[in-house]
């Protein structure tokens, strides 16, 4: 059942521990099947050295399981809900990646300061506020999902594909897992470059609006020139 | 004698070279079998690329040698008073990795800033006081045990599965030397996120106290549903 | 057509990335061949991973494709202008390393702090004034280009073979493709030293004049000692 | 001819690029038969992947060529210099390494912060001042190494096994090529602790006086107790 769709986040699963950006088990990532109603996301603190395809968790859009199997990664609530509030998004990805991980505990978003952010992000990373203790109390994977998305009110989830939750970590998504996990690994990138930047100079300022403008639209605008198109 | 346990403190001794916490023959691994009064640690300053499984020392509770063979790593009395201290734990490791060294010559604990720091340590990672001239001249591997049992009065070393000894590094502990092992990877990496942290905002503050308990509760409480069952 | 430039620029594109100084596609690498008047430059957002010598792009010095094939780099304006700016220089590097992007960001020249710097660079490594938003907003790849020209008025290109474009990234040039590379990575080892360097001592002051000197001309000089010959 | 020192000169000159410390070509390693009155050292500018043992310098004790072959590491004067300044060592090694250099280029000594330091250098590893233009304009390589022997007056280069040369490198020794190789990667290592350490705490003290003679004692002294035998 699903067979592509467990094999396409497995894979994106094992990606995501390639480039470096997961200790043990620190991450997954999911990917939504919006016809079928269907989302497959890694097992709970199950290794990268011994997981199988077979081992994806496939459950519906509330995130109640379709099939015997694992538990499904803790997070899961938090990618529902993202995938709920966010209907252009096909996959979501949370790392505790080590640089994006310190803005996160930081509590600040990660400024634009260069065009490498600009060519992927549209703006700041923001950060979240804390949850409030009845929220941590509450439904907290859930409540997670929550703030981010009321973190995102006038913000374009397509153009800013990532976030930063309060002394958590990131999650970010995209059209689909793999494209997820890219915006993972360019946040945790935008996230050393950034703390790197402000030790040289803590004075320093976000890239002219201009060239912001002009980066993100050479890749994601009307008239898009990067690649082949 | 004892094969068994000498394989799994030899394996877990690999596994702290592997996984970039050691340079040259900076760390050791040690596994206490509590019912036949046997620990099992690595020998002194032999290299982990040579070293065979056979090559790992067995003493018994005291650490006094029961077989001939080589010597123990000078650190073996501080195994010992822990193993003793702390009758819940199994297994033993002493690292100079370096984000977690840093901290200790800064001689500052190492604050609970996010949830990977809650996951696995209720609270900050405690740096001990420095031991006396007295200590140091003394039984000074035996007298560093004292100092970490003094310094977790109050403090749970189940909960706490490590320790900072200042101007000198990191001790780790967990149920068996795997586990230690573990302790050892994610006491680092917190090491290097928290000193990231304070490089982005100085002011940082502890992550809020529901969040901490939320994640250690998931991770370890009575109630925990990370992971499978 | 050309197939040993190709292969050469393709080689050199691949050097970029195994030297660590590219995530996905983020680098390019270009070779002039100033008899014949063309160049060969890496396609636009191709993989280093699947990308064939075949895939490298020829173009005419005004950088006009003279066969058909894949989409240049979006960057190739900028390494155009360079070409016809510094007649002396053979191939052109762009890359978003980390420690070399990070000083673009911060908007600072890397200063030559020590021997490792004169060794390839004859005073500081420039960083451009920002474009302007008539640049940005116009032949914008071409205009970094003219922007880096006219910071180096008065610089030889050939004794600071490398700039850092304000909030953008490096380029680095040499006699050839090959030699631009190396260039590139000198230039992203350089600028991790100076980082750290002011992070021990932000007062740290440029190397004394007389040792520069002595290292830069004992490699490039008339009576250059360095190497065989 | 002396094959068998070529061969160990060789493979700790690779070594040297194993253990991450060197780019390109930018270190050099030596051993002195003090009996033959031979110093073998690294060719200058050749790559490691290329330099076979035959590449390898034989020099008499003031550095002159003792066979046909490529020509000696501009660095040779210095190497020979320490070898006839402290007659204890047979190995030097020079590095660009990275921590240890942006030291050299803060002009600051690297304080005795732990156990780790301690462990092998007996006080801070002393930073030279500035050589004298007049000295930087005569013979330089043989100045760097009068600098360093002046620096280490009342020095025992025994216990203090490596020195950062200002705006330079570090240098380092020991009995023979492989111990002087291990002390540029443990001075690498503790280069990188110290910058770790100010970071999280720039009024960090040096670790007790006790502390660092516990350290260098149980290694070094009569009564030493680390290591088999």
């Amino acid at each position: 059942m699903f067979e592509e769709l467990k094999k396409i986040v497995f894979e994106q699963n094992l990606e995501l521990n390639r480039r470096g950006l997961v200790v043990y088990t620190w991450g997954n990532v999911s990917q939504i099947d919006r016809q079928a109603g269907v989302i497959a996301i890694k097992p709970s603190g199950v290794a990268y050295e011994t997981m199988k395809w077979e081992d994806i968790v496939l459950t519906d859009l509330d995130g109640n399981p379709i099939e015997d199997g694992l538990r499904a990664s803790s997070d899961l609530p938090t990618h529902v809900y993202l995938y709920k509030a966010f209907p252009e998004i096909g996959g979501v990805v949370h790392t505790h990646s080590r640089y994006a991980t310190a803005w996160a505990q930081a509590g600040r978003d990660i400024p634009p300061l260069g065009t490498t952010h600009a060519d992927y992000f549209h703006g700041a990373v923001p950060c979240t506020p804390s949850l409030t203790d009845e929220q941590i109390n509450g439904k907290y994977e859930h409540e997670t999902g929550v703030t981010i998305a009321k973190r995102f009110e006038g913000i374009n989830p397509v153009h800013v594909p990532g976030v930063i939750v309060k002394n958590h970590g990131p999650f970010s998504w995209g059209k689909d897992a793999q494209n997820a996990v890219h915006n993972a690994v360019v946040l945790e990138e935008l996230a050393a470059m950034a703390y790197i930047t402000l030790g040289i100079n803590p004075l320093a300022e976000d890239a002219p609006k201009a060239l912001q403008e002009k980066h993100f639209e050479r890749k994601h605008g009307k008239n898009a020139y990067y690649g082949q198109k």
